[in-house]
């Protein structure tokens, strides 16, 4: 008998299993633009903290190949083969300094490391925030406010804010944390403890300032919690049983990341701070016979949240969340059957923590085909003999991901078209941000920056902002951008008895000061074309953006927070490409200077016509609240289209058949 | 046995039977809107043809009680009573005049008897339309034009078209008759007979102009076909068998045209010139334990689509949908399972044709619940201890009816949310006007009105405004129009770090030159409140107006192709009530003189503040043709949302419960 030896046998065993494991998931084969793997996150964690024992993470993300390695690779259709080398870029926090760190995941190494000494901050990580957020629970001074205030310390809670920048050469990596009375309510944001501000340095992890102004009277917990449990009758009228059924499974396919539906397919990323990433969109088109490529990249680059309140505790609340907040792993996990409907396939995702450890965010997207009952064409003919009816419903594929960043829960469509559009929409449902003092507007006679909602509950004006980066790619890399002008024109010379119509000037932008464009009613209407290839009888191929939701900016644009925010100051902008302009709001945001952003790059104004660009629209909310939004408002939605110009010789959805109407049988309905 | 006796014994009892018939239904209780029943419009046929034996038809609707009555009688709340008297109003044409005659169906007798010597003629009826669509076709000059372009009489069909007015002093009732070429395509518009012009006097139904200026190159065939059955293969990727389930039947009742949905009641009518007509909307509000009235009455009051060529076949062109062709009676069947899903329920309507006969517009309605897997509000928690997630998926009430009016399918919504906004939403799928001559976009020189599709065809440029009736009646008729403009103010004192922010300054609009507005990216924002009535904390109840498609008007406002369509020269105006303004063309708008339109009534300049006002809500779209909406559109839409403000204390929806997840088993599906 060898039982020690069979014993280390069986380790032996175990550990070369472990080893061909760890070779297999290696070379396991990436799409390119793949999302970094959990044993990749691990070992970025092991190189990081192998040459920085006390590194804090704050961002972990794919360093992707060049644009014009990418598409070689995805032309060559060689799914199978896997494109050398893959990267990652780091951003960690090491003895109070930020370090960019860029990694080779083939090669298991550290490409490079350096220290970053410009303006702001990185994106803060949950630990800290947390941290932080505990501070003033044991502070002394603190606990006294409380006490002075009548309240029970452990129904306190606090959280970090970030602070923005007003002018000041030099900052501290520092946060506000504010706090809430938890008193009666599940509901974080309804009970302001106002008044009290405390500043925590996150770097030493230390209350660096405190500061309790004033007392301000306590919004009441009733009819602030939200949760069904918690409602007392009556309830609002039943909705009968309603779902959506696909006896024969979805019409699309997820192979990995990689998503197939009707005549498009695309590549679907996932980033710290932008969340979804659609990459390499391309249509089907049956006169070509090939995909043609619509959309090299999409993503959430930035948003901007600035409240409009000017008091002590407030008027830093300049948040830009992508960059602050990391706007993607606040994503989610979805709820089967309510944030997405039955139908819905969902998608998990990986992020690095404060310490470098992976973790997941389960059913961070779901992808799921929509039918609204609306209509993709339709014609009744009456003028000619025979009873011609042609309707053709109209089915949609939906990517979707929410993302809770405190207190708003913004939903984020992408949505593909048969007929080749793109939307995206953005829904919001939030809870607002909360002041005290009134019980009735008749005894408001100063600016309170809001609407009373409540007693002793102001809710605080402010916007959203959001920048999407699309880089269009139509049919080809090499674009440019039409400004359609409906201009109207007087008819003078009595060669029609009409007085005036109007006609289509096109310009095309030459620079990129030519392509900052604020959206009002008169348009213009905005084309990305191709200007090498056009539709056999002459047009362009080209791509409209409609927008939806394009809110104006409404603070002086010398102004810091508009200044770090300054994506807001146009709906329309255009760049040429460049793998290193990718946030709006600059790669360090938190306390940036506004000296790495949109609005700065295009100060070069450089070329724009006939290159390979980057279109980036800014769709925005303007939030007046209403008493409607209290305890929780129900969602609002804004959305832009991408809807294509010439882009097709005709109709691309004139041949899809009407769907057989479908009949279940012998059904019973079963409630969970 | 008697066997006469026995026959002449039942045929008297048929005919008891039959005077019974007609004495029930004569005093069936009816909803004093209810829409005018087919026993009515008999009624209404044998006594004007009794008055005129030669008459034609060309509006027949009901004159509804004063609003102050229904009023009364709705907050009665016996269903049972009917309000007396009910009365109709037609228009007929009788010896080339136009006569108003007013009908009290109660008493079954003529009331008044008018001729009306304004300017503009009536609606076209459809059987005037198909009359003047076949003379040419008969008509020696013609026939040598089509013989002359080597073209076949027996595929050439021709429609009427409305002419506009151009200043002239004295018009006749004509229309223009254009033609098109049917061989190979069922497509009506895609092979315009160009050059040829053919004017009809209606009254008359006689030719009496015909002109043959040019030729111009026929469009192909090929290609233009819209229907299933006619195309090849390769077809699209198919989309799998979807559809919605509702197991235990649809959570709205329907009782006659009253409907009840969740919160919501409202009454659905039907006019020839509007379609459906929503009035009496109310929302349950829980807190008061009572239905508070949110509109009186919601409708498409008109609709203007000027095109732009100048031509002499062109210029025109400038219709008044609703005015000229009868927006409701172009309803066209709703195709089950296709139009509506299927989980819709539809209603018949009936109207009266040219020789005052009823006609049956077979689901012409559909209701329905709609789940777009949207949702309607959320949060999830991650500061306070515990899973909290709360989620509560979307499910609204949707009113359909699709009108096709000639080329344009437009599908009319009204859709209602269990969290208290009304949404309107208009969906466009057309073929577009077009035009020959060109083959390639390098060959043009001149203007040409319009975008080259295809080889000699040249969509034309043209816009669509509908006019929207909207009498708000928020909780009470007396309302005011509050206009919220978002204002940024200059921090100048340094009390703030910041240097800017924005404030609200609200302006109630004191008569209709202040209601008037425009559109644009910085608002203003536009809220109908109720002065008199106020939450708890003091705040107005109101009702936010979102635009979601407000187009500005690209003509001079002294055309006068503008001056009749002249609604469109404003997103937003505000009159008085005024139970005689319902049509924003006016009520003759066939080569009408723009004398009886929203914009006249408007001069006036009458008081609307803590009045009982109606908004109108102008939205538009500018097309400028592309080729994916050859031979047939996709669909385009726009909406605007009618939003609660301050109109409950508290999200509405707070106490809607989660659906039951649903399970279907044993379900086995069955193509139809």
């Amino acid at each position: 008998m060898y039982p020690m030896g069979g014993s280390n046998f069986t380790i032996v065993l175990i550990f070369l299993s472990f080893l061909t494991f760890i070779l297999v998931e290696a070379q396991k084969v990436h799409h390119p633009l793949d999302p970094l793997t959990p044993f990749e996150l691990n070992q970025i964690k092991t190189l990081v903290t192998n040459s920085h024992q006390n590194a804090t993470f704050h961002y972990v993300g794919l360093d992707e190949p060049s644009k014009h390695k990418v598409l070689s690779w995805s032309l060559q259709n060689r799914p199978n083969e896997r494109l050398n080398p893959r990267r990652a870029f780091v951003i960690v926090r090491v003895d109070s300094k930020s370090r960019e760190i860029l990694i080779d995941l083939s090669k298991n190494l550290i490409l490079s490391d350096k220290v970053y000494r410009g303006n702001g901050y990185p994106t803060l990580n949950f630990e800290e925030q947390t941290l932080a957020g505990e501070l003033p629970l044991t502070y002394a001074p603190f606990m006294d406010s409380i006490a002075k205030r009548g309240l029970n310390i452990s129904e306190v809670l606090c959280q970090a804010f970030t602070i923005g920048w007003y002018g000041e050469k030099n900052t501290k990596r520092v946060v506000r944390v504010m706090c809430y009375y938890m008193d009666g309510t599940i509901n974080f944001y309804m009970r302001p403890i106002e008044g009290v501000m405390t500043t925590v340095d996150l770097d030493e992890m230390r209350i660096v300032d405190y500061r309790d102004r004033l007392i301000v009277p306590m919004a009441k917990a009733h009819g602030t919690d939200y949760r069904e449990s918690k409602q007392n009758p009556p309830f609002d009228t039943g909705i009968k049983a309603m779902t959506i059924l696909q006896q024969d499974g979805p019409s699309f396919s997820l192979d990995g990341n990689h998503v197939r539906w009707a005549n498009w397919q695309f590549h679907l990323g996932f980033d710290m701070r932008a969340g979804p990433i659609i990459s390499l969109a391309s249509i089907y088109d049956h006169d070509k016979d090939r995909y043609r490529r619509v959309m090299y990249k999409g993503y959430i680059s930035e948003l901007f949240v600035p409240y409009q309140d000017m008091t002590e505790e407030w008027y830093f609340r300049t948040y830009l969340d992508a960059g602050e907040y990391a706007f993607g792993i606040c994503a989610v996990p979805l709820e089967p059957s309510k944030d997405c409907p039955k139908n819905a396939k969902f998608l998990d995702v990986y992020y690095t923590t404060g310490d470098g450890t992976p973790a997941k965010i389960p059913r961070a997207f779901c992808v799921f085909e929509r039918y609204a009952g609306d209509v993709m064409w339709r014609h009744t003919e009456a003028a000619v003999p025979g009873d011609t009816v042609e309707v053709r419903p109209d089915v949609t594929l939906v990517v979707r991901m929410v993302s809770t960043v405190a207190n708003y829960d913004y939903t984020i469509d992408w949505e593909f078209k048969q007929s080749g559009s793109i939307k995206a929409t953005v829904s919001l449902s939030e809870f607002l941000h909360l002041r005290g003092r009134y019980t009735h507007t008749s005894q408001i006679k100063e600016e309170i920056y809001g609407t009373l909602l409540a007693e002793n509950v102001i809710g605080t004006r402010h916007d959203h902002f959001l920048s999407f980066h699309l880089d269009l790619d139509i049919d080809g890399v090499a674009n440019s951008l039409m400004k359609t002008h409906l201009q109207t024109v007087r008819v003078t010379d009595e060669s029609s008895p009409r007085k005036s119509y109007w006609k289509v000037v096109n310009e095309v932008a030459k620079t990129e000061s030519d392509a900052k464009i604020r959206f009002s009613g008169a348009g213009p209407e905005i084309v990305v074309v191709n200007p090498n290839k056009q539709t056999k009888v002459g047009n362009d191929f080209g791509y409209r953006l409609i927008p939806g939701s394009a809110a104006t900016p409404l603070l002086l644009e010398d102004d810091y927070a508009q200044i770090r925010g300054a994506f807001s100051n146009y709906n329309v902008w255009v760049t040429p490409y460049n793998k290193s302009e990718k946030w709006a709001g600059g790669v360090y945001v938190d306390q940036s200077h506004g000296d790495d952003t949109l609005a700065k790059w295009t100060l070069r104004n450089r070329e724009i016509e006939n290159k390979d660009i980057v279109l980036w629209h800014t769709m925005g909310f303007h939030h007046v609240p209403l008493q409607e939004d209290y305890p929780i408002m129900p969602t609002i939605s804004g959305a832009f289209e991408l809807r294509p110009a010439n882009f097709f010789e005709h109709n691309p959805v004139l041949k899809v058949k009407s769907p057989k109407p479908v009949k279940w049988v012998n059904c019973s309905a079963k409630l969970n």
